[in-house]
């Protein structure tokens, strides 16, 4: 198959590679790419400016007539967001080689007991069911990845600059986490004979936040996006509570400490309200990825030749970078976004920060791809 | 139609009533029943005790060739519990003439945005659709109303006696809450530019359970059932969230005041945490009500003449009887359930005791068509 003048291949989960074989197509190729897939009530800049932008800047380097010593490779990565089966980077993450994901995936399944299997299958994926190692890469598969992203923070709007060029991403940690009690009757259970597993969330929710604050850096962040009751009726005391919870920060070791501490909240919270701790697991806790200097410099000389100003800065979001960077050297290319808005309607890049993005990612493939 | 030997009618939101007449059809009739909807993941003794008990408690009078004075009614009362419109004995409230529910229903919307007159229209009711009024039953129309319920507490089961004569209804009220922020990523957002909406909740939650203890009264009793948030995704500051919460005492006062704290801390909440209210109303707030002296009469002398043993008590939960007794005199029986377990698949009451309300209700009945 080929689009836009790329040959096209899929693996057996759903990320899509697209090549433009160089003229020395046997070495380690040069890849570029992001992730077109969205959380729900989401914006539509996240992930798609780096993949419809890959495409863009391979198109600019056609365009101009120039020939790449190595091959180019854009890559959709596939379910970068955790939204269905619960863990974020999922295409990167297996490409990068994780066997415990290879494993896990043979029996996860989405809320509605859908087999992530079965749901690769309806897409028209993993004819390889039994064997996901099958989607790994070599390490050398790729001699440089660089990703163009929107900021997902206010800096670099703020600030008025163009391109910001990242030295490391943060690390994040993921968790998931239940309480259990007796529920009953919101009318006849009175007060002193209750085991309210709804409190006892909203508790731990309070906890994280404090947790985070304590960690005594502006870079420690934690959030409580999904906290569910059940049976979730308004005269019924919540015999079960669900939470997820995301910490993550620059440094792994405070980051950690954060996670320990929300379980030791989680236990403390069993005493004092008399409720069962029926789940509390870590899903992931990745070590944050630092960028390569090759592939910063590259950038940054694009940038410079491009007149246009830049910032080095830290992705506090996680991306597929993250995971890439465990199989090759890694960098990544942000652009300015409205308010640093993301995972929301009105998430915004403006046409030209995009093309300006777009512009310092052909530089930046054209210079490694020929080194 | 005829079901049980009794002649069975439907009203316009599906309240069924099935009626023998008495020597004297003429006069005000004595009514009994219940509900037989429940909330999801609940027992099957709420409601359903009161409903096929007065069947059988009629079959019993019929069955000993004991003929009523007065008409006898039995009662299944439509939506008791608030789990589809949000409002608790829907069908009662109707029946006790409520103008303010004839009116709200004619916009009201389920969960799935499906109106109230559609869902009675697709259940083959509400054929008169522009005006519920017409369900409104007259003061009167009956002489008495006596319902069957478990019990829903412990009591019974602890201090090992078989029937509680219901004195007093403690009031409830309902409020429904939503707070706003800007949401955004989880890892992107520093923690002093976010604006919570989930923590808000949780905060609002925590307060609510502190003022009911603060109320001094082992009587008081609060509970956040429902606790949403948007857009409920791990990597996403929640957005919005949208509480319900019910608080009930058999002092309506003491009840207000509790109401009235928990809107000062949706307030104080807002300014802390920089969140909108966008939501904060009080969907039923409704007096308590008294049980009927010569009911009450009627049951313990019923009770004595069984043999069995008895206690006079508060029905901490409220029922379709809060409704019927702003119609006619009011009284409850209750039996024992296990464990005082209610609104949890675990709920129970033996056949023995279930046994005995029925025989309590219909010496109950008997007496009272009898005056």
């Amino acid at each position: 198959m080929e689009l836009a003048g790329l040959s096209v291949r899929e693996d057996a989960v759903g990320n899509i590679f697209g090549r433009w074989d160089g003229l020395e197509p046997e070495l380690a190729a040069v890849a570029t790419g992001s992730h077109i897939d969205a959380i729900p009530y989401s914006g539509k800049y996240d992930g798609v400016v780096g993949v419809l932008g890959a495409i863009e800047a391979i198109r600019v380097l056609k365009r101009s007539g120039f020939k790449p010593r190595r091959p180019l490779e854009v890559i959709s990565f596939t379910s970068e967001e955790p939204t269905r089966f619960g863990i974020g980077c999922l295409g990167s993450r297996l490409l990068a080689g994780s066997e415990d994901l290879a494993n896990s995936l043979k029996t996860s399944t989405d809320i509605q007991n859908i087999s992530f299997l079965d749901a690769a299958g309806s897409a028209g994926y993993s004819k390889n069911e039994d064997d996901l190692s099958s989607v790994f890469l070599k390490k050398g598969t790729y001699s440089a990845f660089v990703e163009l992203h929107i900021e997902q923070g206010p800096i670099l709007e703020d600030e008025g600059i163009s391109i910001g060029i990242v030295t490391a991403i943060a690390a994040p940690a993921s968790l998931t986490v239940e309480f259990e009690g007796n529920g009953g009757h919101a009318g006849a259970a009175l007060m002193p004979n209750r085991n309210d597993a709804g409190l006892a969330a909203s508790e731990l929710a309070l906890a994280v936040e404090r947790h985070v604050l304590d960690s005594g850096s502006i870079d420690t962040v934690g959030t409580v996006g999904i906290l569910e009751l059940h049976p979730g009726a308004i005269n019924s005391i919540p015999s079960k509570s669900h939470l997820e919870i995301d910490t993550r920060d620059i440094d792994e070791e405070r980051r950690n400490k954060v996670v320990e501490k929300i379980h030791q909240s989680a236990i403390k919270i069993t005493k004092t309200r008399g409720v069962k701790l029926s789940d509390f697991r870590v899903i992931n806790q990745d070590p944050p990825a630092i960028s390569d200097e090759a592939v910063i410099k590259a950038v940054e000389t694009a940038t410079k030749e491009l007149n246009l100003t830049s910032k080095l800065m830290i992705s506090r979001a996680y991306h597929d970078s993250l995971f890439m960077a465990r199989l090759s050297p890694m960098g990544m290319i942000f652009i300015p976004c409205y308010k640093g808005y993301s995972h929301k309607p009105e998430e915004f890049a403006t046409i030209e920060d995009m093309s300006n993005g777009v512009k310092v990612l052909a530089l930046t493939l054209a210079k490694l791809s020929s080194q």
